[in-house]
């Protein structure tokens, strides 16, 4: 009788035992493929971009840099980590090349000098951090990072921020790091244009029909379902000392929240910051429920043309859906969904 | 007959210019009359603020120095000027007055320094300009309004928007004008309970249960229907040397559009800035058709105590309505409506 239970109390614990693998591996494997899959976009300035304009070798480079960003952004997200980790490691990859106006390749404000801005934001506690006019720190991005997680202030500048980061560690790297020739020239053809711009009391940021606005900027869903901006800049070739543009200022150029989007700009600073650009994006969504697709498009192309700026803006809502808008003849861009190709443009479709 | 038909031309000549008489005075009376009436509200601060706290003696200066900056604003909108003009006129007397954390009486940073912030807005061209940062300029928001109209950008901060105002025949002030043995008090104190925070990793805003924040800030609507704001102020007692608050970012503690309202903000300036209260302020009634009222509520009720933030915003709409609020125990305030006694508030109701 003792052993006739025995055995079917082995059994039920067998059954058990099975019942519960089962719970845990099958709903497991359900759930991964019921979370959100990840979504990572970027972009390095916008502009007149033109295939004419543009050798197959500068071309190549381009394409090359920004396969690279959204290859380490990528790492980070299939590895299971957070949003803001992957758009800081995207964005240190474009900050770290020549070939975009951030970190490295950042132009000459009016006096000769790189004073660098960035923020970033995170789109599931609406921390922010952000940083302007620095002059010695490599990867404005990381500082920015700081600033949010550290300094109990969203933002810090000029060499208040630099304080701030010898407190937190950061390498200063000298001035010259940020040298090189093309930006250079950059500055010397813009100053003798400007001068004559100036003349007719016109605004510098109109300099060139050539512009570009070499920002870098990633925003990123997470299999967590978070949402995460940054933006990262050397602001405009001849700018005024001390000039503030829309990458910092968070609501502008940069904006991260879950209930509705994440945005990064690019783009005549100034008007993205008149029109609250990234926060407007997703208050369309949020209090007027348009799209991704059709509040990126109402700012990009009504609202920013409408008050004479120009530029584009990358974005990606909780659901994954994506938008890659730009008023301008082109935008270094790219983007990569989770076991998709990733996908790199430049000019116009 | 060559006679008659003369005098016909005569009197239909003259009636002609009867009609037109009619037609240029009547409907140009009738417009007048129709015109919005001019608005304007200030504020000069919230926090904890209770009657028992407050000398007889303080709280009358305080309701002198509010009349007087309400009276110097209704100047301007009374003789049809701007609501730039207005906002702007209003702030002047409260950055001259030792009695609020604007100009003259602005609190120190945690380096001993006066560092000061303003902004701008045009409600009618979104418009706006900031200053960040300022050490020896004793009316900031006029600094701020030139950056707006001569600048062609709209941030300028630390040493360059000190360049810029030399450019621009700005008088410097000494470094101790803006000196008060109130405000050095105020430091010492929060030196002292800092270094306490600082070790248990808390954050410098909440230094104080009973902390204030003195930023001063006016919004209008002029009698050709169109709104401003502006605002102005020393920031954070003990604040980290360059850091920079919601005043001077556009969309968190100022912001000014015809198509909703304008709104100036003052408090925990971090969470302004994350949640861009000014703009969604104006966000919620442009595109939620929320009131102006209910708007206001929504972001200073409801948002910003859920994200741990307090202070409060002052803001009008294009009709004329207009919003107090505020999460703390009082914010130095009042209005004045065309035709109607200036109020002002300290305590809540």
């Amino acid at each position: 009788m003792k052993d006739k239970y025995s055995g079917l109390l082995k059994f039920l614990i067998l059954l058990l035992v099975i019942i519960i693998a089962v719970w845990y591996f099958v709903p497991r494997t359900e759930k991964e493929t019921a979370m959100p899959k990840y979504v990572l976009v970027i972009h390095g300035g916008a502009g007149t971009i033109l295939p004419e304009n543009m050798s197959a070798e500068r071309e190549a480079a381009y394409r090359e840099a920004l396969g690279q960003a959204l290859a380490a952004g990528e790492d980070v997200l299939k590895a299971g980590g957070s949003s803001l980790d992957a758009v800081s490691a995207a964005i240190l990859v474009m900050e770290d090349s020549p070939l975009f106006n951030a970190g490295k390749g950042a132009v000459f404000n009016s006096e000769g000098i790189n004073e660098l801005d960035a923020a970033i934001m995170d789109g599931a506690t609406l921390n922010a951090g952000a940083v302007s006019g620095v002059q010695r720190i490599a990867n404005p991005v990381l500082l920015a990072r700081a600033v949010m997680d550290n300094s109990g202030h969203v933002m810090l500048v000029g060499a208040g921020a630099e304080n701030f980061a010898k407190e937190q560690g950061f390498e200063f790297v000298e001035p010259d790091y940020f040298y090189t020739d093309y930006r250079w020239g950059q500055l010397q053809k813009a100053k003798k244009a400007g001068a004559v711009i100036l003349e007719s009391d016109d605004d510098l940021i109109f300099l060139n029909k050539d512009h570009k606005y070499g920002t870098v900027g990633a925003v990123a869903l997470d299999n967590h379902g978070n949402l995460a901006a940054a933006t990262s800049t050397g602001g405009l070739t001849n700018k005024r000392y001390g000039r503030v543009g829309d990458t910092p200022i968070i609501g502008a150029g940069t904006y991260a929240d879950n209930n509705s989007c994440a945005v990064s700009g690019t783009g005549t600073g100034e008007y993205f910051i008149r029109a609250t650009i990234a926060r407007n994006i997703c208050a369309l969504m949020e209090y007027k429920g348009l799209s991704l697709e059709q509040a990126a498009e109402v700012m990009v192309h009504d609202v920013l043309i409408r008050m004479g700026g120009d530029g584009g803006i990358i974005a990606v809502d909780a659901a994954g859906n994506i938008a890659l808008k730009f008023n301008t003849t082109g935008m270094y861009r790219g983007f990569v969904v989770a076991g998709e190709e990733p996908v790199i443009g430049i000019y116009k479709d």
